[in-house]
């Protein structure tokens, strides 16, 4: 199966029309001033800075007799004006990779424009893309960085310089931008990137090596999916099968490069390409490692290839790498990362709360792999981590606001341990207008604004909602209303229109935080039903007026997490429908969950930022603090008290106050 | 009153004195070999080796005509031969601080010596003393970084440079070794340094600053004591009444150096004084904090000082820093520093048991502090975590066979993370054979040697057993002969000796461990008793043939955190007579103790290394892998099992298992 064009979906969802809405009039226009650097007192972009300046050289290239290409001069990783300098018109600045920045913000803006028109957005994004296609090298070839600093060291940091990363989110972008819009000017400097690329890097080029930083794999399966070219199938597939063999390319790179400056090569630790998952060859993968982003984009682009290529070693490679993830390695909020040395994940079980990294990012590409797993097989597991991953470790990311950002999401935060405990630096007690290293919010822009295909999967004669989110769907000659309280309550009504009944098969989630017992499903006679996982399928002729009615229990559910799991040990989260809860004030170090009274925990109506929503209060036992430091075990001095919960993903919208998931028993 | 001179006390204690036989013929001989760099495989020390070539120079300066001081350049704070190169003989190697180690060492020598005469050690230590004497320059000044680098540059930066700290180790070995040895020639060479030190920095002086490391103040009271000279008081004094002052010395230090290198000077943050204990007046400082074995020498240092010069204004400061470290900044073990970042105290309540510092210097400097406040007034609490520290956190540092160092002693571990979770990189799963930075190791050496020092305090006519362990005391006309079971058993019997009846006011400690209830107390007719804090007096006319039996209950203890210690949340800690113990091997992790069957656990002997010792077998639920990584809060599902729990100082000496103090339960 595959998503469903957004394009046949209008949302009529409070919870996702207002984020979407956000997107549209605050998110995209704010970071379109972010990456033109117009926002005082934010970290630069330097993004737009650098494509103009990159086509003024094309300009000079084209115009200019005699004109000469800059020849190479590292400038390093992340390059900014020395302090007191002015920026210098015609230099790159910022991060290595910062191109994306600005691919990532126009997908978002392509989805954008897919379910509602914005003539302004439109426009800024058409200017953005002929500035890109200005900034283009002749040969197709297209990274600021090297186009600035010089085309001779192209393609010889694979490992660390990101063109190919650069390469996969312009593709992305481009496609998005194509399907929404019939535009092609950014598809066309997409494909032209992407023929370069594969001269260069395809079966018979001079540089064939692979992606430091994945997405090209994906990337290069939707551009194939879109223009049916063979050749991007192809070079996505030698990019995963490259990986992991011996000699190792990255190895090679760092030797010639060591035998360019005459220096000797020592190889770094062996783990060190765990790190871009390129330790071992792909299908002998069965650890998730590594940089946490790096991974669920190489294992999304692995789960495309399988599908695209029929090929069952590379599914089992992402079966093994799923369950990994889900079984050792996943916040309960749908993080990952545990580690924030190399944003990383950790080892098994290894899931520290107040020192986690649980990068944005990392979550929306863990729903990337989600959806992939889920197009292959109706496995309810698979919509259950993306529906947790969505609805926690993601929207945690931008404030309710939608102003400001998180690129890490601890599940514990005291702010005293901010600001007094250094080995918890990259965690921030409160969100921030922009990053340097900005990757964060307009990832988070470009999975909210296409967030129906992830919640729908279509194939002819077959519509399967993996989520519940209201909307109307047109499916063949059919429209499929989808009215629901969800995620506040359990309530779904299907209801069908059409010129003439239609035949088809509707494959119906029954999400993992229901009560199975008690889910209630009503649906016209002469209807087929069949459950398959977690799904049940209705098959019949759908008719004008045909209603299906659907009612989950969302019970307050207590969780507790695997004993092998150190920070949680002694612990239980609360959780209701896809929400999990955490308590923010209130001292919750200081409490313990009264596990006596769990069933007294009910449902209020609580708004943050102007924003309803359901919170929990929940009965707790309060330490009071001890006369010694130690003393004798006896049962604790508590006294009776109550923390409100509230869904994990709204924290620090009022003020630093102390949060944490994982609550005492 | 005052430590009791060990060269009146010989001990018959099989605890300690197979120690300070270790101490005299594997210790203090071994790293005699790794100062003079002979140990193969083994970080090097370089110190003999500065000191030779300090000495060599010297020579240079007194023999050669025209012979020119090198010009300082600063090599910094750790210096190496390149790699592939052979050290040059008249260069210095190692930290800027390397002397210490030989004084250090000189000190641990001289506690040897005063109660076990050792020739072969004694010819060592005296080849050493001539080396540092010939070392020295003729100004009296003693830094060999210093000397070999240029003389022009002495005393510029008190805060990193470490002079005022060599000194202070200078001053410590010098005492000792003449109170052992009658010898005075290091006495001389340390009152040479700190009659030089006086002339620039005491009241006249061009250089009016203060130590950067702390133990100058402790070091100079001792030297007051000891030769009656009133210069080496005031310098104590005004090292500690110029910390803290504005402006800063440190920051003017740093402003000169800037000026120096045309650099302009920035402040570092607002907390950078802390490291170093020099935020605040000394009198101010209420919140123990910065670099924890700098710390806890200053206090030691302001305590000295306040005896001295009865300055109660210091001892409040004494009080309040004390309570600081006892009630929100102390690990169960003794230990201090709850973080790696500066080696430092974190804030109140951090105490994170796996990314634990708990410098084994900074325990043993913390002995050094309680054995002052202890002097002071026979509150029982100050020998109470004497006591805890030196039979844990310090002991923690050597291996039984005391061939090999802790530098930092988390009180949990697991060797997986050791291995892959780089935040715990300071953790070491074993002792290690020598460091580069060999602070720890000597300072071991010479503590222990001199634990007589810490166990018995005296003045006329009085004599207060603060730790019981088993010796002959000679007092006055008396002998005092203790014997006692412990570490392992409460009973001690104290049996009087001597020519004629003396009289005599023995204070004897009773225990936070033990059960006051249950303590037994029998003593001859005639004696007077009576209760003062947390030490029972008995005052009378001692005669040969007297007896005194004392016996402590000594009960397995489960003991429980402050709640508002995060790490310790659910979890208990099993403690014996001074001992805590841990759980090594067994997967505690996944154990919970059996709260139930507290009652049921009874300490077994076991042999650790070849050492006897009481090891408790405690009750425990083990915890089953879960199916899912989170599943409903449900009765956790479990096995009967037991762990065996060992002392904490005697772990890591059979194999890297996963170890922790503190229980789940």
């Amino acid at each position: 199966m595959r998503p469903i064009d957004i394009k046949n979906v209008k949302l009529t969802d409070p919870f996702w029309g207002r984020l979407q809405e956000l997107v549209r009039t605050k998110m995209l226009p704010w970071q379109w001033r972010a990456l033109n650097d117009e926002i005082p007192g934010a970290a630069k972009s330097w993004c737009i800075h650098n494509f103009r300046a990159a086509a003024r050289l094309n300009e000079k290239r084209r115009t200019q007799p005699g004109f000469r290409e800059p020849v190479f001069a590292d400038p390093g990783f992340e390059v900014l004006p020395a302090q007191g300098e002015e920026a210098d018109p015609d230099r790159f600045y910022g991060f290595v990779f910062q191109d994306t920045d600005l691919y990532k913000w126009l997908e978002a803006v392509a989805y954008s424009l897919s379910v509602h028109p914005d003539a302004e957005l439109e426009a800024a994004a058409d200017r953005a893309i002929g500035l890109i296609a200005a900034a283009q090298h002749p040969s197709g070839y297209l990274d600021t960085y090297y186009i600035l600093n010089g085309m001779d060291a192209i393609l010889t940091n694979l490992r660390s310089n990101h063109e190919l990363y650069c390469m996969g989110h312009l593709i992305e972008a481009a496609c998005a931008y194509y399907e929404a819009t019939g535009k092609d000017a950014l598809l066309k400097a997409a494909r032209r990137f992407a023929d370069y690329i594969y001269l260069r890097c395809g079966p018979d080029g001079d540089r064939p090596g692979f992606p430091g930083h994945e997405i090209a794999e994906m990337a290069l399966a939707r551009l194939y999916r879109l223009t049916g070219e063979a050749r991007y199938l192809t070079l996505a597939r030698l990019f995963l099968d490259r990986r992991g063999r011996e000699p190792h390319y990255f190895d090679e790179e760092e030797k010639r490069e060591a035998a360019r400056r005459g220096q000797p090569w020592t190889p770094g630790g062996p783990r060190r390409h765990e790190y871009s998952q390129s330790h071992l060859p792909v299908r002998e993968q069965r650890e998730a490692v590594g940089h946490a982003v790096r991974a669920v984009y190489l294992y999304s682009g692995m789960a495309d290839v399988a599908a695209l290529t029929k090929d069952d070693s590379l599914y089992a490679a992402c079966d093994a790498l799923w369950h990994s993830i889900t079984r050792e390695k996943l916040y309960i909020t749908g993080g990952i990362g545990g580690t924030s040395r190399g944003e990383a994940f950790s080892y098994p079980f290894d899931l520290p709360n107040d020192a986690a990294y649980a990068e944005t990012c990392a979550a929306v590409g863990l729903v990337f792999f989600a959806r992939r797993m889920l197009e292959r097989a109706p496995d309810g597991e698979y919509a259950d981590v993306m529906e947790r991953a969505l609805y926690n470790a993601v929207l945690s990311g931008m404030s309710l606001d939608g102003q400001s950002f998180f690129y890490v999401n601890p599940l514990e935060m005291s702010p005293e341990a901010c600001r007094r405990d250094e080995r918890l630096s990259h965690v921030a007690p409160s969100r921030q207008k922009w990053f340097g290293c900005a990757c964060c919010p307009p990832n988070l822009a470009r999975l909210i604004g296409s967030v129906a295909a992830y919640a729908f999967t279509e194939e002819e004669g077959a519509l399967r909602l993996n989520l519940y989110i209201a909307c109307e769907i047109k499916k063949a000659g059919l429209t499929v209303r989808v009215d629901t309280d969800m995620p506040w309550d359990g309530h779904v009504t299907l209801t069908f229109s059409g010129p003439a009944p239609e035949k088809l098969s509707l494959a119906l989630r029954i999400p993992e935080w229901t009560d199975p017992a008690g889910v209630l499903l009503d649906c016209p006679a002469g209807v087929e039903k069949a459950a398959r996982g977690s799904f049940v399928t209705l098959t019949g002729e759908w008719r004008e007026g045909d209603r299906v009615s659907l009612t989950f229990p969302m019970p307050v559910r207590v969780l507790t997490a695997d004993p092998r799991v150190r920070a949680c040990r002694g612990k239980a989260a609360v959780a209701r429908g896809p929400f999990v809860y955490c308590a923010e004030g209130g001292e919750p170090a200081l409490c313990r969950l009264d596990t006596d009274r769990l069933s007294d925990i009910v449902p209020t109506p609580i708004e943050i930022s102007g924003v309803p929503m359901a919170a929990l209060t929940v009965p707790v036992k309060k330490a009071l603090p001890g006369e010694a430091l130690y003393s004798p075990y006896a049962p604790p001095q508590e006294a009776g008290a109550s923390l409100t919960l509230i869904p994990y993903h709204a924290w620090a919208n009022r003020g630093e106050q102390e949060m944490r998931v994982w609550l005492n028993t």
